[in-house]
């Protein structure tokens, strides 16, 4: 089962805790925050959005960094993903 | 009786909590929240809104995941739906 | 007398309760939410509303289905009206 | 002394509670509510407005409903005026 | 010492209270509330203001209506002045 | 050490409130607000805002009335300016 | 590991309490308030951000002066940074 994200959409799932801690990468605040980084697994087709035309530029498999405050949590086969607005994920990690 | 949404709006009627399960298929938060998957039951017509043209992406059938926050929810003939705008869908499961 | 909508707005007005239990329909929510199925008694002539052209859709005698906290309610010669814009009309029921 | 309503704007002059009690116009709502029904006594120019044109549709002697939270209220020569936009005004009632 | 206001803006001064009675013309409310009635003192140049072209319909010596909440006070050589813009004067006392 | 503002900002510094008390200027409200007239340091380079361009009309040097509620504080080497838009300033003082 | 940006917006590290003393710039308000310059890490390729095209002004290696209501802050390395749009940057520091 898999999810297929709308217009300028995407599909992330977080990148697990530990795998962050070894990566060295921790983000501040309250312990209780999640983390921020996350793997995008489905892009959506973009196009034409508000009459605006967005294209585009994620990619299946690119590490993210997205505010924690956008987008919508849905559980998948026992999965949690985040569907978000492309504009919503701030930059690529590398 | 049926159901004939205007512009960019579908009406989409949820899937059963026990189906939900069964397919494996969970949304994660307290259980008080109802599932966000539902099942096109029709489409509007699309066409300009604001100025804007909207094609319609959606077709009836489709499974599909929304924001619990939108939309409009009716009654007919003794059955729930949902009436809310195509961009408020986030993606359809497959 | 007559109510004449501007632009594009539309009169409707409510179907009533023992009627539409008849019919089947039923909105669902506390017992005190009026329903919000209603007629269509007067269409405007639509036109450029904020730059943007509306063109109507509905026609007098259509059955709708319209957001309970949209529109302006009024009473003439005793009998009460909800003035709304087209936009806020999300269904008509046939 | 006259008013003279700029851009899109047109002066209204309500129709006294007595004169709507007798034409069988009332309007629902808590007793201390003012009547929403005026007569049009000034209409402004029209042209545009934040870059789009507005063609008054509206005359002098119209009666009109407006919705209650729109406009602002002056008192000229001890009479009371209420000020708005012309889509502030909802029908014309003939 | 005089102000030139930018853009779409235009300096007003309050026509005093007791010339404000004489006149005939008295504004409702609560009787701490100013007078909305004054003279327009200086008028800015107009031109595109958000990518919009705005021609100034007043000049120096009408007198105003504007809305008591619009524009901001300062008060220069001794005399109270508001600059707002020209959108926020709502009618031409005649 | 300058500060060079970006966009359609500009840089200014606030005449101390003796100067403004010696040039007449006193701005009314409580005796805590600071005095909104204030010198124009530094000018932005204007050009596309948000997709409309937008001219500069400050220059350095002019003495200029804002909105105390605009733009942001920063100190430079001991020195506080605000930096904020040139929409933000009302008019100028001559 | 790096940070690269998305759209308009551009990757800064916030100069130390310390150099800042040292360069005489300070920023007034409660202790606590963490400093406004930064550094300019990584910048965005700029391009279309809602139908409108941003042209990127910012390099690395500048200077800035932010809002400390913008963006998003993250940690990288042991590292905290912040993304933010490029017209959330007030000026440049020379």
């Amino acid at each position: 089962m898999t999810l297929r994200p709308l217009g300028d959409r995407v599909v992330i799932k977080k990148v697990e805790a530990e795998e962050t801690t070894k990566s060295g990468i921790v983000l501040p605040g309250a312990a209780k925050e999640k983390p921020q980084i996350a793997e995008v697994i489905a892009v959506g087709p973009g196009g034409f959005q508000n009459g605006v035309e967005v294209k585009m530029e994620l990619k299946v498999g690119d590490k993210v960094i997205f505010s924690k405050y956008s987008g919508n949590e849905v559980k998948v086969d026992g999965i949690e993903y985040t569907i978000l607005k492309q504009e919503d994920v701030l930059a690529i990690v590398e």
